[in-house]
């Protein structure tokens, strides 16, 4: 299956990585907006500019979209859907079905087949969400982030006047995962459920306790959780947080029997030590399913409930069900 | 969705209840082999004898089969695959390509769609192990069961001279669990892995000291693993084990980055106060993606690695994106 990747920072490096551990895959190339030739890449893959990807039309498989959810997918994956089979990790939550329709529509237009919002959360996280959902209908869920950094949060963090650099690890409370854990249902606060621990880097003459305020008291990001705000240097930053871990939980607990009498738990979870690499590796696992499903003649645009297990394996069926069932 | 139950001992009662959990679905009936008037159903449902199931073709959307892997489901399966969509649990997992054959080739002949080995293990866990195979191609797999009952280990103490009862409990042990989810992919003999704990119920005159014995070096059974027995009361086996909780648990940990530099692990745990419960709840979540998928017009024999997620919710697509993803 022949892949390119479409912008190359810390998402894109992920995929070319991702790549290699993938007999059956091969990368094209890689495409970018910058100057391709001041761009030098990890494994020596070739690079072209942006434009000229439609001259790759017919050697090209899937297309993977390693832009931004902000400013870049809204546009790009739309625009690229209809010469392209395309999975991008669109993921602003509420944004979803606006994005859906907008793939859908190119998709189905250029005769091409799309997924979107593909990853951990959205992605596996949502796949446990259903499949729990649909198995113990009379329960409740909970979703834990972390530990792990957030680039939002970060990035929230830096455009406060005084801030050179920040780092935000939203981190679950264990109290609450326990009271999930034990089966109890309970109903969670925000602030019950996690807590945000920020590292920043102020310019020297910067004042600390006003930037402490400013996050503490940011609505949306800070003010509803349970905040520490902790200044270090820039070498303890490049040392200490240069990583960026993450994971989380998805729990369902649930009853069964006539008289709800029986409780179980579902709980999927993750350890991540690096964020892009791993979401890397899940697209690159959806791109041989989107290959094939494409050759199976299906268009439009798809999300990871609309793909089944098996077309992930680099295995057949019957290697699956003797290995794996 | 119109269901029917054939086979009503601890897994036919849990679909009955667990199908009160979907308004979407609705119980056709019970259909036994033994003699239909002497059965008294938890919910008033009615019973039909086994044999009038050809009666209800046209009314009936999917046969749950709630039978035996050792000796009912490899001829019921196949059988009634012809006329039925059909839904089993078979979990005899050497014998799963022999099965999957005979009943692919049975539905194909009658035009129907087929599910075997749908439960959490095979069935779920199963979905574990495949998805995160290939999502981190570099890495290895470990299933843990337990704490639970094994019903086959339990029937293997009872047919030991002396033995009035019998409860075998499987048990992770814990220092294989955290060495696995250290991520240090250890190499864990079988006896690394599991206790058996056994609860036993003798005959007054029985010898236990040959009892414990038996047990102890029964092959394939308890010869590998470190097991406990303990001789108790009719009375406690009765206050204290006539519960059938199980579980376990699924984990990769695997390795991305150009030098495997980046370390990941997914885990999938289930904690379960009734397996045969639990298990009747994947049946029928997975019934309502059988009903869809044969009016789609699939026919033949699949597993849980073929079914796309959403085909077992109750909620539309769009619903899914917005609430789910």
């Amino acid at each position: 299956m022949k892949l390119a990747i479409y912008g190359y920072g810390n998402l894109g490096k992920g995929v070319e990585a991702a790549i290699l551990q993938n007999p059956d895959m091969e990368l094209v190339g890689i495409f970018t907006r910058r100057d391709p030739a001041a761009l030098k890449t990890q494994t020596g893959a070739p690079v072209y500019a942006a434009s000229t990807l439609p001259l790759y039309r017919d050697t090209i498989d899937v297309v993977l979209l390693c832009g931004g959810s902000a400013t870049d997918l809204p546009e790009m994956t739309p625009q690229l859907a209809k010469d392209f089979c395309v999975i991008d990790s669109f993921d602003t939550h509420a944004k979803i079905p606006t994005h859906f329709a907008a793939v859908d529509a190119a998709a189905k237009e250029g005769g091409k087949l799309a997924l979107i919002s593909c990853g951990w959360d959205p992605g596996l996280f949502s796949l446990n969400r259903l499949y729990a959902s649909a198995i113990l209908p009379d329960g409740a869920d909970y979703t834990f982030w972390g530990r792990g950094v957030s680039q939002g949060h970060s990035d929230a963090i830096r455009r406060i006047p005084g801030v050179i650099d920040a780092r935000q690890y939203t981190v679950p409370i264990p109290a609450a995962l326990e009271a999930v854990r034990s089966g109890k249902m309970p109903t969670l606060t925000t602030r019950q459920k996690h807590l945000r621990e920020c590292y920043v880097v102020a310019k020297p003459d910067a004042d600390k306790a006003a930037i402490e305020t400013a996050i503490k008291t940011m609505p949306n990001y800070f003010a509803d959780y349970d905040t520490t705000v902790t200044f270090i240097s820039e070498e303890e930053m490049q040392n200490n947080h240069s990583a960026l871990p993450h994971g989380g939980v998805v729990l369902r607990s649930g009853t069964t029997g006539l008289m709800g009498e029986h409780r179980h738990t579902i709980e999927y979870s993750l350890k991540l030590d690096s964020n892009p690499e791993f979401t890397a590796s899940v697209l690159v696992a959806y791109a041989r399913a989107i290959g094939r499903m494409a050759k199976r003649g299906v268009t439009g645009c798809c999300t990871v409930f609309d793909i089944a297990p098996a077309d992930l394996s680099p295995l057949s069926g019957e290697q699956l069900r003797q290995s794996m069932l």
